[in-house]
């Protein structure tokens, strides 16, 4: 990149996956803005099938840490949102939308974090079976919730420059 | 929303599906920060599946907008970018991974494209058959590239103020 990067372009750039916290609060204000910036995102037919559980209790937290491989950072985390999928309110109950979904609603959020200042990273549930069904037991999560993805935020103990992981090789023009 | 959204969210929550265009240039430029902004995204195990097939020729332009469902608004696009991913580059050759993975990418290429001052909507190609087998067809792609969404990309005709469809019956607290 050897032009300045539009504003925007900067943004979106600077968000990076942060797995490492220092204490301090996320405020439930700051929670109600992640939320919101989540179902900003677009959904197939507008059906919105997306869910979201807020965790803050330490012993919940402890336990997707357990759970979740590389999900240490959970134990430094102020907290974790499991974004889960509700597969009767997909569209054609298609679990491809439901995917598509909830993945542009997390990030959507994960932007958000960056843009509040938190840090944040994608912890995949789906579709390991075992993640899937130990996270259904702990969060009591009935039969067609699916959860999707475990989202650590917290106060960010790592700064990390703008990036992208654009390939040239990855574009094609007009025909493959 | 009672306070004033920091400028981050009211960014996240300005993107807006636009599907009218008036005519005028989308730059090779500007289609390069779209590109830079979609591989930013975060993806599993950074495996980067996603591939993206830049469409300008106004006949393939014509044949897209026939094969999708809602697809008129390409007519009048400056281009469209079809977002597709390669299994075999999947993490574990998952269609769950390919999907969360390419969506995060465009849900990070339409927030540039609104960065740019540009319009955009998404398509949706998976999981329908016909549309996949179609945009295959027209595209000429190989069998493990798996053709995810279609973006329609050009100068907007209509503008829509900031918004969520936040829903505080999508979010629990602790467990479901």
């Amino acid at each position: 990149m050897d032009t300045p990067l539009p504003e925007s372009l900067r943004f979106i750039l600077g968000r990076r996956s942060i797995r490492a916290f220092v204490p301090g609060e996320v405020s439930d204000a700051q929670v109600l803005q992640l939320l919101q910036a989540a179902m900003a995102a677009p959904s197939a037919v507008a059906r919105d099938p997306w869910r979201f559980v807020v965790i803050r209790r330490r012993p919940t937290m402890e336990a997707l840490a357990q759970l979740l491989s590389n999900g240490d950072m959970l134990k430094s985390a102020a907290l974790a949102i499991v974004v889960c999928g509700d597969i009767e309110a997909a569209h054609d109950r298609q679990l491809s939308y439901l995917l598509q979904d909830c993945s542009a609603a997390i990030e959507n959020l994960l932007l958000a974090a960056h843009g509040l200042g938190l840090g944040a990273c994608w912890l995949g549930v789906h579709p390991r079976e075992e993640r899937t069904r130990k996270t259904r037991e702990l969060l009591g999560l009935p039969e067609a919730i699916l959860p999707v993805a475990c989202l650590a935020i917290g106060l960010p103990a790592e700064t990390k420059p703008p990036r992208t992981r654009y390939q040239p090789a990855a574009v094609h023009y007009e025909t493959w």
